[in-house]
């Protein structure tokens, strides 16, 4: 779990996560987007690749990465734990938001009554 | 995004965070089950609070934590975005076991038939 979040600590990698969604990257394609050198983008796809999260094919002179969920779902299992956290302040809020809609109506119909 | 993960790619942070997960903590108990000094403790703490992870309330001579769940939601909705990843796979999975289901179903009716 160390790897992985550490993995997604960086912004770039967090990026080339993202493209690799939509589907198969050459390492070369994968650096494209970003102003580094392809020996710093390939520093970034040994990170991803040693926390499991792509796996890297050699296919004659290329080196095809592909993405792999497994990693990526237990952390968001392990992130899940807490989700009751932000339901609970988000159920919080709807009520009051609910109280606030509630207390302008029974205003306005005051107004409407005063005209 | 970067802090968030970075805080969440060590081990005592994320038991921590478990620990906060029961209610608040003074530092020195947060620090308890770790076999280091509170200085390090402490240091992991401070790296939660940058991340925005746990808030920390002085009260007189005490420091007591909170846990702070929005940059939590925030993470496990950036990992939510790969959802359909493992579900597919989770799908596939349960098809091929269905399938398997399916032919041990039939052996055995044969079976029966030949009996």
């Amino acid at each position: 779990m160390n790897s992985i979040f550490h993995a997604l600590g960086d912004g770039t990698r967090r990026q080339m996560l993202r493209d690799l969604a939509s589907g198969e990257r050459t390492v070369s394609e994968l650096a494209k987007p970003f102003a580094m050198s392809l020996a710093a983008a390939s520093k970034h796809i040994r990170v991803l690749e040693g926390a499991g999260l792509i796996r890297r094919e050699v296919r004659g002179r290329t080196h095809v990465c592909r993405l792999e969920p497994g990693p990526l779902a237990s952390a968001h299992e392990w992130l899940g734990f807490y989700e009751r956290f932000w339901t609970d302040r988000l159920d919080i809020l709807d009520r009051l938001l609910r109280e606030d809609d509630a207390r302008d109506a029974t205003r306005e119909t005051r107004k409407g009554d005063d005209q």
